[in-house]
């Protein structure tokens, strides 16, 4: 009975009724196995373009580690869950439900499904220059509660995740959905984390040399000191999900006709083992 | 093994504090007996106000039977799913985990727990005259999964279910938050619905006059003739759960030091029973 968990990214959440499809059939034993999923998501694109239309444009800062967040304050932590947990997740959930999932959308942060450090003061680096930032609610995930997901995959839901958790002073926070997604594989023990976007995997020099294997930590690490932006981010939380267990993490491309296929035997995909 | 349906009205989900600590009291089995309790919230003022902000002011009609209600088209149902699912049910659900009920967020949409059937034209009276508007996004509840309610509170969890509904077309749709409650209470046999607002309950002449107490559907009836507005559709909410066979349905201010336990037993309060 393994258990898949999927990040969705927000960028293309707005028509995954394909996946959602291949999902139904896995649920329905097509696969002459009884799968369990997880779906993750994000939808930070579509909480910068809210946030602006609210006349509250978005900071974006880079950690002195290379990776660019946002600054969440206290106002555009109200936009980002208003649009993820609102917005993005239930337009999720209604796909899902037309395809045939018994989808139930939440985010991490309800039952404190997914707890996270409030990170409050953000390291950033600004013209070449360190400094502090306060006031930040995004998180670092901590624990997740893998025994309340089962009972809900035992009650025949599949969750469908909201990437905000909660703090340990019980706030919302906002997590990543890729590093979130590989925690909840991580807890669940599942067999395989799938991160879905909207390229074919990791480039070594994009938009050529997708590699198509990465074996073990070492070579993980040499890829991420070649790898930029999103993908960087990517390919750190499979290396977060790799250390605690799962046994097989894959990026790949929602963008073909059948994304799950693809990502468990095709070839516009990057996988990641041991 | 009593359930209770909680009703929190958008006007006061601001600050449910002393509210949810009540009911972790009663989850803790604070009365003696072993309560479950399941909370559905309104947003529609918050909805109106966020969707001026974003250049989308909202539409309200009057039905032919003197309801008033939003024409909710895709824009508006777009901004009613994004502040009802992701920012006052999240909000909600944080001020429930911090006073320790185990609260999970969802709408009725998830699962396709709560059904209804989408209005789509929506008969209304402009300028005393009878029309019909088209594309409207609102629906009727006709069927709530009680099964997986149930299994939801045996899992320890207390659902917190924002006004959005699966119509039978599998197309998210709005729902009165106050008659979506009442189907609800209907379908799970609730011993009890509470609608919290912010007046003391039914006025015979507001502010004076204050109904303590209706009995059967003729009273129910009488007091739907005087009502006005947001009152009235409590009124019908509360005739549609007596009609479902819930004991006793109790509109309550939410504003006093302990709204539980006015509600139960308080001054401010009105209270409908067969």
């Amino acid at each position: 009975m393994g258990t898949t968990v999927i990040k969705i990214g927000g960028s293309i959440a707005d028509d995954v009724r394909a996946l959602a499809a291949e999902i139904a059939g896995g649920l329905a034993g097509a696969s002459g196995r009884n799968e369990r999923f997880v779906v993750v998501h994000g939808g930070a694109a579509k909480t910068t373009e809210i946030a602006e239309k609210l006349g509250k444009p978005q900071k974006f800062v880079e950690s002195p580690g290379g990776f660019r967040s946002r600054f969440t304050d206290k106002e555009s932590m109200e936009i980002f869950v208003m649009v993820t947990c609102g917005l993005v997740n239930k337009r999720l959930v209604e796909q899902m439900l037309q395809a045939g999932v018994n989808a139930l959308g939440m985010s991490g942060a309800d039952c404190g499904i997914v707890r996270a450090k409030r990170k409050d003061m953000l390291r950033v680096v600004e013209n070449g220059k360190e400094k502090i930032l306060r006031g930040d609610y995004s998180g670092k995930v901590e624990a997740v509660n893998a025994l309340l997901l089962h009972k809900l995959l035992d009650a025949g839901v599949v969750p469908v995740i909201a990437p905000v958790a909660l703090s340990n002073e019980n706030e919302l926070v906002s997590m990543d959905g890729d590093r979130g997604a590989a925690s909840v594989a991580g807890a669940m023990k599942a067999e395989r984390l799938i991160i879905f976007t909207d390229v074919d995997g990791f480039f070594r020099n994009f938009p050529n040399d997708l590699v198509r294997e990465i074996r073990g930590a070492k070579e993980l690490d040499a890829a991420m000191e070649v790898a930029k932006g999103g993908m960087k981010k990517k390919l750190l939380a499979a290396r977060e999900a790799l250390d605690a267990g799962v046994g097989e993490i894959v990026i790949a491309n929602a963008r073909v006709e059948r994304p799950l296929a693809n990502a468990l035997n095709g070839e516009k995909r990057t996988v990641v083992r041991k």
